[in-house]
This record gives structure tokens, C-alpha cells and sequence, in this order.
């Protein structure tokens, strides 16, 4: 099944205007919160795909890892540095398909601007695609894995 | 900003099986529940990827709407049929990009092949990412806009 496989081009809805220029500036690893405010820019021309937007508290986006080259099926990540883990047990920037997830609280619109807080993407980052976000797994349900277990032996915390 | 925007090949890591064949089979609208079990079937040489995957119980997946032709800005939708939303409020397959992620529950992993319970796609729907599930919003921190209005007026539950 993996000679003939299609490729399916997506294009920016726009841009992330975030306070991170580099991904060093970014928090990572044990305990990291995402408290950064920025903008979503979209293009002007799909605001009326905002409608009624502004009655979510929360938004996933859907973007592109566009400074991340390449791709490895397993890395060693900060959080849990002594083990590697596969690329899809892990939010790795190096994935087959670069596209980064991120879960933001929507602050408020003008126009075809999100302005958000939570961002963890790079200044200029392509957005793909933003969808509310309507329900949570509750927590008595979820099972982190290896984040868990790296979590508990460092001693960190994690919003 | 719209003239001279990149696009970014995306290539399927694999495919769903679903019970689904055909998008009317697909529960809809006010409360809709998905307890459907399929499979995300990775292409082979992905496998290395799936490293500890097994300790997580749930999972995104980023897919591609592969039946939903065009896009619409601003749409009319199951749960609300008398007024439209904006796109990027709803999760109207009609989408600039058509991606579309899902929350499943992971049973169990043979292989390149994980077993999940939630799907909500068609059989043979191409996948994209797959990415752990970490953290959850607090259901006291999240408004769900006019879905939530909707589900009011007309008496329905949604998990």
C-alpha cells in the first residue's frame, strides 16, 4: 500500500503572530505551560468562515511544522531525554507529516484576527485549519503513558 | 497575503477501516455518539513510529475528508439546520483544508495496525497524524458557543 499512495496539498488559512521567534523560546519539557498570548491572522477572504465563532472558549488549530526538516520514527524528547519514544506517541516536530496540534482559548475577534492565548507555535507559523473544541476526555479516563512515567521519576508537574 | 501562499504535500501514514461505508451510516447531529471500533492501518515502514504507544487510552487522528468535495464558508449543519455557521465554528467537512481530527479510544496495537474505539470516518479514509492524547480542558472552562444553544432547544445530549 505504500507506492502508489496520493498526496493531498494544503494551504495556509492564514498565519500565527506569536511573541517566538525561535524554538528555543518556546517552554518545553517537565512542567511546560503555555501561557503565551498571539494572534491567528487569517486570510481576509475566509472571515465568513469565523461566524459565530466567538461563543468557544477553546479552538484546536491546525498547523505546520514549517521550520522542522525531515523526520524521525522515534527521537528522544526533553521530558524523557534517557529513552526514545515512536514520533507518534510524541508531539516531535519531525513527523512524516509535519502538521502541530494545539489546543488555544479564543480572548476575542476583530475581523478575520483570533487573538488567543495558549500559542506555542513560532512567529510565521502556516495555519491549517481551526475547529471548536466541544468536548474533553474526562480525566478519570485518560491514560499519559510514558509522559506519566517521565513525569512522576522528574518530579514535574503538568498543567 | 493570499496571492503567493506555499501549499504542503501531505502524504497518508495509513488508512482507517471503519464499519462506515457510505457518510449517511456516520451518527449526526444532537446527540451523536460514537462507540464505532475500526482500525488505523499504518503503512509498514511507519511501525518503528507506534513505540510506546500502548500506554496511551486515547489518541488524536488527523485525516482527510477524501469524499467531501469543495468548500463552503459558512454552512448549515445537522444539529442547528435553521441557521448557518462559520466553518471554522463547526466541523463541516467542506473545509479549506479538508482535515479532519477525531478523538478515539486506542484497544489495542498488532503491528503497524491499532485497534481504536470512536471512529467516526469512512472506511478506507486516509490518515494523516496520530498524536497522544495529553491533557483535557476542565469541563468547567469551556463554553461550546452554538452548539451548546442548539442542543438546549432541542433537548439533546451529547456525550
Amino acid at each position: 500500500m505504500s507506492g502508489d499512495v496520493l498526496t493531498y496539498p494544503m494551504r495556509p488559512i492564514g498565519f500565527v503572530r506569536s511573541p517566538y521567534g525561535d524554538t528555543s523560546e518556546i517552554p518545553k519539557g517537565p512542567g511546560a505551560e503555555h501561557h503565551a498570548e498571539g494572534t491567528l491572522e487569517l486570510r481576509p477572504e475566509l472571515e465568513p468562515g469565523l461566524q459565530d465563532i466567538e461563543g468557544f472558549s477553546h479552538l484546536f488549530v491546525l498547523w505546520v511544522f514549517d521550520r522542522a526538516g525531515g523526520c524521525d520514527l522515534t527521537a528522544n524528547v526533553p521530558l524523557d531525554p534517557e529513552a526514545p519514544h515512536g514520533v507518534f506517541a510524541s508531539r516531535s516536530p519531525r513527523r512524516p507529516n509535519p502538521i502541530g496540534l494545539s489546543v488555544v482559548e479564543l480572548l476575542g475577534r476583530e475581523g478575520a484576527r483570533l487573538r488567543v492565548r495558549g500559542v506555542d507555535m513560532l512567529d510565521g507559523t502556516p495555519v491549517l485549519d481551526i475547529k471548536p473544541y466541544l468536548s474533553s476526555v474526562p480525566p478519570e479516563k485518560l491514560r499519559r503513558g510514558w509522559v506519566a512515567e517521565a513525569e512522576a521519576k522528574r518530579g514535574g508537574v503538568r498543567s
